[in-house]
């Protein structure tokens, strides 16, 4: 058994190898002066179970062509098994033609993947369960709800004041989940436009008056949908709003956003490798490490 | 026929769709917030041969993932063909194994366009014309040689007092070409290491005193040996020297050195656009724009 790091996060990949307790694997990823990426694997890996750790976040581009040559590298070094441990999936919300003539970029990633090799997948909080399909080979999906749940529950928070909240229609099962492990309702922010070019109402179905809101999503990114959703919780009369997911993408304004909005507190994991100065100040992250090396 | 530029080199695609007579394809590439690609082909291409012209210069990631994404556009489109024309094929030099468990990203770059759903390639001066193998679609494989000879021809430079010179041992044959088309001899420069941690010692096998001699490559990346080589044949005894190549890859300290190099004029082809910054004050760029205008 090997575990390697790629560039993606590897304080998380540091902590999965101390937990399996092996050392990491010795291996480099630099560039050539023309930014092509140059790896180097410095230990024998032959008829070895490898495992890759290599989330695809941003950049992703930079980070999905290291883990292919990666894996053209552990192939062509005959490795016996290469397991790809991809805690954030990159182009996830890519995976359906929306409109004619779309790319289906997360089916792509997935055929790439395995064309370079990988002979298993293990995935945190898909952005749609149906991309495990998008493999012929074996994918294990491990899910964050349980571990955003242990927080909360360890706040101690009220089961009678408190209100797990969906942002979409589309979370309304996650959100379930958490409900059901805090044993508290849920609520749902449902959103329509009343009429063409006219601004979109929030409406919430559910009792949120009074009580502590927990918001649940999987991806934030630019955090317009999760603030604007908090504003409408302490309007419509909650006593205090956190938010939660797996995946803190968090670019362009998301930081400032969270900052300046209702949130009291921001809670995610380290599925992603937040730089210093994308955190928002009210962030809690909580690691997803024992996890991923109880499915090694 | 429909003929579409992603973000390689647009000033190229629009002269080769000007040359084929025939309006650029009308599709964006932008990015999400998160450094995703997004692309959007604005017109049907059902049915249709599609011509995509993106060479995968740097940022090579940036390049590729575009052209992929792009493939799979286009296949979930029902085009009926979709043809790569990749006038610079980025990763070409990792195209074998010098060491050991070192990847063959050229051919993992093969097998994901080919995997994306491309049925044809359209290459320009591959590194090693082995590569042309690494695909098991339809390649053609067109060269440089000739633009560069043409131009050194119209220069009406005389036979006699002037010599094509291989940087390397591998650049022989391409030297040898190019030498016919001028009818001129040729030389090598012959790089060896008398002892190890010694520094290297140019030799020159060939007849250069008082000759005009024009250096040829097929990539000119961070430009130190072209301009080593060029020193060396200045002190021994060239009278005047040229450099030219297929593919100015011209990274890091490249136009610092050719500017303050023996070269007198780099000659280039645009299968890479090069920025206003990397350009060397002496350099003269050629079009294939015709060249690959035919191959369609
Ligand atoms: N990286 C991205 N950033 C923002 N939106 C995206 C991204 N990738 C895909 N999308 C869009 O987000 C939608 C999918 O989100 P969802 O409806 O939540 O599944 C699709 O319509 C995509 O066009
Ligand atoms: N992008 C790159 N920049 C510089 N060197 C590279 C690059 N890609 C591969 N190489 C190395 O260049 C060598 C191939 O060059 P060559 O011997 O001229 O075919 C291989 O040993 C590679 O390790």
């Amino acid at each position: 058994l090997k575990i390697f790091s790629l560039e993606g996060n590897q304080p998380l990949a540091q902590e999965v190898a101390n937990l399996v307790g092996i050392p990491l694997g010795k291996s480099t990823v630099k560039r050539f002066a023309d930014g092509e990426v140059q790896i180097n694997i410095e230990e024998s890996i032959r008829g070895c179970d490898v495992f890759i750790i290599q989330p695809t976040s941003n950049p992703v581009n930079e980070h999905l062509m290291e883990l292919l040559i990666m894996i053209d590298a552990c192939k062509r070094a005959s490795a016996a098994n290469i397991n790809i441990v991809m805690p954030y999936y990159g182009y996830a919300r890519q995976d359906r033609k929306a409109r004619s003539r779309e790319p289906i970029t997360a089916k792509l990633v997935a055929n790439i993947i395995e064309k370079a090799g990988a002979s298993r997948m293990i995935a945190l909080d898909l952005h749609a369960p149906q991309i495990q399909g998008f493999f012929d080979i074996p994918i294990d999906h491990l899910m964050g709800v349980p571990i955003l749940s242990n927080y909360f529950l360890e706040k101690g928070l009220d089961p009678d004041t408190t209100v797990v909240v969906s942002p979409d229609h589309g979370g309304v099962t996650r959100a379930r989940k958490m409900a059901d492990r805090l044993k508290t309702p849920i609520a749902i922010i449902d959103k329509r436009r009343p009429k063409p070019n006219v601004a979109e109402v929030m409406n919430i179905v559910g009792d949120i008056d009074g009580k502590t809101a927990i918001i649940i999503d999987d991806i934030i990114d630019t955090a317009g949908t999760i603030t604007l959703a908090a504003d409408a919780l302490v309007k419509k009369g909650a006593k205090e709003v956190y938010a939660c997911c797996t995946h803190p993408v968090l670019s362009g304004p998301a930081r400032e956003r969270i900052e300046n909005s209702q949130i009291k507190e921001l809670v995610v994991t380290n599925s992603i490798q937040l730089p210093e100065d994308r955190k928002p100040s009210n962030v809690k992250e909580l690691s997803v490490g024992e996890l991923l090396a109880q499915a090694i």
